[in-house]
């Protein structure tokens, strides 16, 4: 089970000779089409069985290299010569938010540049791209002292990534990351090539994307128009970009192999059944409580007015997301059968490490079921303050907090430093530091009040967080006097601070600033505490569990999800549910059927131009459609290639079955759900008139 | 809580009188819009409070007398002036069946009789009117005499009952029934006007009615034109209909109140939670066992060729239909909850028996459950022997028992007769024994055979049953031999032995007479143990049982469906499943985006005609839609009506969560499923061009 290798991809024998060399068990059992793989570890042989193909080393560096990360949170594909990115509109919704106005809601009246003049940059958008990979285990693991304390191994080895991390960047140039794979089992310098001049070129309304709203998310069918341009530019012209997908304009076809990059956030398939119970019993609960309160104080600020709803449309949508993706983990972690396979599972690793005679990786893991479900306790115990101390409840609070510790963090040597602050980072965060976005005083003021006021309830008066963020005051009085005070709005005034560094800091008087100091000492004493007595043991244990497993099975299976460039392959699908069976594709019927079904009311309403293409659209198009593969958050915006490497779909949605992935991968009615490549042209040319676009990304115009 | 009444309606002050005088507990708690009322019982106050809607007598009488019942299991109603009646295609399936020929299939190809000679007689198809209704409690019960033994009390209720329905016959000339109510709690008498010269008008091909066949049945949403219309002719005329409903071109709306008429077949929400559990550990799971045997006996049957598909056509969608329907049931009653809550209200019941001083119908109901049980169990250990051994496995073995068991019953006084060969019912069963409904050899050949071979199985060959349903033979042998030796294919010959009476069926050679004479003491006798040992117990202990919560509760609840008419009240609504939100209406787009969804695959591909109609229809129109009514099997043809007793829709299904209504409506996702009225105009008119009919029924040629 090897793959094919880029000359940039080093091998590492490691895992193979450990797996040849011992056999406690099995390969580990894959799933239906399961698995979010690395770009250096491909299922070929799986591949080659099961449907009968093999990809070619170039077939998957061009796939990887026409691949995006878009650095808010999602993935993306280039797909035109000429730079053009396609990513969903729920991830460019961001970007969209912050360039809109009272004036012009791009979110509410979507956005179509007719011209190249017409594209509009975007505030504060990084995208990457993977160029290169090296496996940098043996570097990382040499750099720590398996004799220290636990925390001191925790420290070495950041400090080791973080000397890996800036030489790569001295070296290349390139943004470099150090990815943490298999919970340490292995460790990979990921060098990315960076785009930061990005700008909007098309976007449908809110209502024609995100048609069905909260209700329709997380599910399937559906009959969303899910889709946005954007455009990389270099040296202020498009990109001529080397690797880009091209355009499929037919689709894919019921039961047809399709392959998705991406860049799947966090999955925790790993995770030992006595964290998944923590999960299952106090974490996902406490989150929804958390998450379900925020949503209310975004309900009420939207309520104050019709600008006021404006602003919070992007901030809405994220929270509604993540309670439903999170109540669906929570019900699949809730299924009694569920949680008895992955013991099973783990029961047996562990009856194999505990009988171990020689095999170094099983006995060394023996104790550290024990100890990692201690340090979830231990975490459960502050679980209230970790949920209530909120250090970035609003944007400004938030930047505020950011550089108080940015100031400080950057006057250590760059091995000391918080993770975030090392210099690999600096230019990302000075870019999210300084952005020019904008932000609400009124809105603030609601937030913070409101998360001040829970932390006063939750947490009680005496608190150091409470102490020192109220200073005294009501909630609602700290908020007014915080907000009315700072000038940290104004971009300018953020970076006079931060350039300005420790001193500038220090003898500020803005209100935000005097605030920040207040909190910095708490922030740093809860996250010393969770680093040294909750992190070291999980990341050292886990590392522990991770070698026995990989000792037991090899690397027969994929590493849990970073936000880094995987591959999942699968098929167009329906699937059964309940008594019946759902289609695998739907059409711009099934889009008037809804509308009219439901009466219209929203959110299931249709916005004006959609409906008033109905007699120009060919409804029989497809427009989206579900497939079996292996995705989860921070997938939103991935290609569906086709097995030729064309773009047949566009990610958008997995359905709620699908959301127990984030702890194992169900393999009967798990379904991604995308936007049809036929769909999106078709709604391109006849809802928005943007033909030149479409020719574009056809290649007509080539 | 009482109800306006027709003259015709005598009113029993008992159930009231006993309400009052005594209060064990609340008036049972009605959950949603539950209830299947009988007209003489509605809920008069709950609908006023609820809906602001009180219904004139007027505008009852009206409701009834518009409404029919199918005698082969099915509801309808006249739509027009003409006697036109409306039913579902999958009501007049049956008909058309029969009507069908190797050349001619009016299943596969629809039916269009585009002026009054095109009309076609229906072989077999009897409709009944409910005219007159009349409570007869206190004369059956005086009958009885409450000091003999059970089994002879329940002889004494049936002769009773014999006498009034004979008496009522002779008297009317109309079909008299009488109808057990609460379990024994009341006894009506209900008169119909029959009607036997139906003719077929029109009907959808199977594949536009029964849209996504078995994977959509018991589904919503759905896009299914499942109606089909008849036509009641008198003396060789139309019908000069008195009451008829008029017709709703708009339809219902959303969230409006509506009302279904019809003639819910079975319910058991009276049942004891002994009688249940039984039913869900033994009755339905050897249901179930039975019938998918018996779907693969025609499954086989249909793969002999194309004809013989076409001939199992509607036993295959009945045994597929009823194996999604009991699934549905089963589920429902492995739900703990359910079991749960009606055991509380059961031992609310019992425990005010057990406490019972004064109230002789409760002291007298106090061991009624354990008695309940302890036949239930006794049934329990002859299940294979009720379940296998089959006197009616196919038609003509079936008409055979009935011939041999006809002459016999009907040389004997009225009221000792089994039920069925009674005066008032003798009609009736002539019309069906002389069928000219086509018989096919060598179907029944088949079908005689498997059934002779399960009952071998499972019953080994010493039982009685199979010794003389083999008479030495193996299966095969003598299904050959006895459908190849028979006369009884001919309708004619059928009318001959039962009209030459005893002596001609004991003195007849035919095979299959030959082979009944064998079975028929068999059959007594399984008939006379289940009689003596367990219906009589259930039925006595029933009646107190009923008695006991009439005594409670009085009559603020409604009876178990017993096939007569009932009232549901409802209205128009959507509902959530999952994540999200279920429309309450589909349209003709709809209808599209699933079979090209669905790759047009069986059962999802559409009609010819549905096909080439695409352009001509109003895609908008809507086609299926939901209400909250309680309804279940037999309910299949109702008319839905809105407060202006207008038709507004056709009820032909009910979603999955319905089918647990058999033991307690489900108030929330329960939905009934109906065509829309729009939908059915417009497809007459677009896709059958019945243009001349949709004015009849529309009243635009009044």
């Amino acid at each position: 089970m090897s793959a094919p290798r880029s000359p940039r991809q080093k091998k590492t024998a490691r895992a193979a000779v450990m797996a040849a060399a011992l056999s406690v068990a099995a390969v580990p059992l894959l799933r239906g089409d399961e698995g979010m793989w690395t770009f250096d570890n491909l299922p070929i042989k799986l591949l080659k069985e099961k449907y009968g193909f093999v990809p070619t080393p170039e077939w998957l560096d061009h796939l990887r290299l026409s691949s995006v990360r878009f650095n808010d949170g999602g993935s993306g594909a280039i797909v035109s010569k000429d730079g053009l990115v396609l990513t969903n509109h729920h991830v460019a919704l961001g970007q969209l938010q912050k360039m809109s106005t009272p004036e012009k809601d791009y979110v509410k009246e979507g956005f179509l540049a007719r011209s190249s003049k017409e594209e509009s940059a975007c505030p504060d958008l990084e995208l990457n791209v993977l160029v290169a990979m090296e496996d940098v285990t043996a570097r990382v693991l040499k750099a720590v002292d398996p004799e220290a304390a636990e925390k001191d191994q925790n420290d070495q080895r950041k400090a080791e990534i973080s000397r890996i991390t800036k030489a790569s960047t001295d070296q290349t140039g390139l943004r470099s990351d150090v990815v943490e794979l298999y919970q340490g089992g292995e460790y990979w310098l990921y060098r990315y090539k960076k785009y930061t001049d990005i700008r909007l070129v098309m976007a449908p309304e809110i209502q024609a994307a995100f048609y069905g709203g909260d209700p329709d998310n997380f599910t399937y069918p559906r009959y969303a128009l899910d889709f946005a341009f954007f455009r990389v530019y270099e040296n202020g012209k498009p990109l001529r970009a080397e690797h880009f997908l091209r355009w499929s304009v037919d689709g894919a076809a019921d039961g047809e192999l399709v392959f998705v990059t991406g860049h799947p956030g966090h999955t925790d398939r790993l995770k030992t059944v006595a964290q998944l119970e923590y999960e299952r019993d106090f974490g996902l609960p406490l989150y929804l409580e958390v998450a379900r309160k925020k949503r209310q104080d975004y309900y009420d600020y939207a309520r104050k007015g019709v600008e006021q709803e404006r602003r919070s449309k992007d901030r809405i949508f994220g929270v509604e997301n993540a309670i439903k993706a999170v109540s669906g983990e929570h019900e699949g972690l809730l299924d009694p059968a569920l949680i008895r396979s992955l013991k099973a599972a783990e029961d047996s690793l562990r009856k194999a490490a505990a009988g171990a005679k020689d095999e170094p990786a099983l006995k060394a893991a023996r104790s550290s079921w024990d100890k990692i479900a201690a340090a979830q306790k231990k975490l459960g115990d502050r679980r209230l303050q970790t949920a209530y101390r909120r250090f970035d409840a609003t944007k400004v609070a938030g930047l505020a907090n950011a550089i108080v510790r940015c100031v400080a963090e950057v006057a250590k040597p760059n091995d000391k430093r918080y993770e975030e602050f090392r210099e690999s980072n600096l230019e990302s965060l000075r870019f999210r530091l300084f952005s020019p976005a904008p932000i609400y005083p009124d809105m603030e003021e609601h937030l913070l009040a409101a998360t001040l006021k829970d932390a006063l309830e939750k947490l009680g008066p005496n608190d150091e967080y409470v102490r020192a963020a109220l200073g005294g005051d009501t909630p609602e009085q700290a908020a007014k006097k915080l907000i009315a005070d700072t000038k940290l709005i104004d971009p300018a005034e953020r970076k006079k601070l931060v350039e300005g560094g420790e001193k500038a800091v220090s003898t500020s008087h803005d209100s935000l600033i005097v605030w920040a100091r207040r909190l910095d000492p708490v922030y740093r004493a809860q996250r010393k505490w969770y680093e040294d007595e909750i992190e070291s043991v999980m990341t050292a244990e886990g590392n522990r569990v991770a070698k026995a497993r990989f000792a037991a099975y090899g690397k027969g299976t994929y590493p849990d999800a970073t936000f880094t460039l995987r591959l999942s392959y699968g098929r167009v699908a329906g699937y059964e549910l309940g008594t019946t069976q759902v289609a695998p594709f739907t059409t711009f019927h099934g889009l008037y059927d809804r509308a009219i079904g439901m009466g219209g009311k929203p959110p299931f309403d249709l916005a004006e131009r959609v409906k008033a293409a109905k007699t120009k659209l060919a409804l029989d198009a497809k427009l989206n459609f579900i497939t079996t593969n292996d995705i989860i958050g921070g997938n939103s915006g991935s290609p569906v290639v086709n097995a030729k490497g064309e773009y047949v779909g566009l990610i958008f949605d997995g359905n709620i079955q699908s959301l127990v992935g984030r702890y194992a991968y169900e393999d009967t009615r798990n379904r991604a759900v995308a936007v049809h490549s036929s769909g999106i042209v078709e709604a391109m040319r006849k809802v928005y008139g943007m033909d030149a676009l479409a020719d574009e990304l056809t290649g007509k115009t080539r």
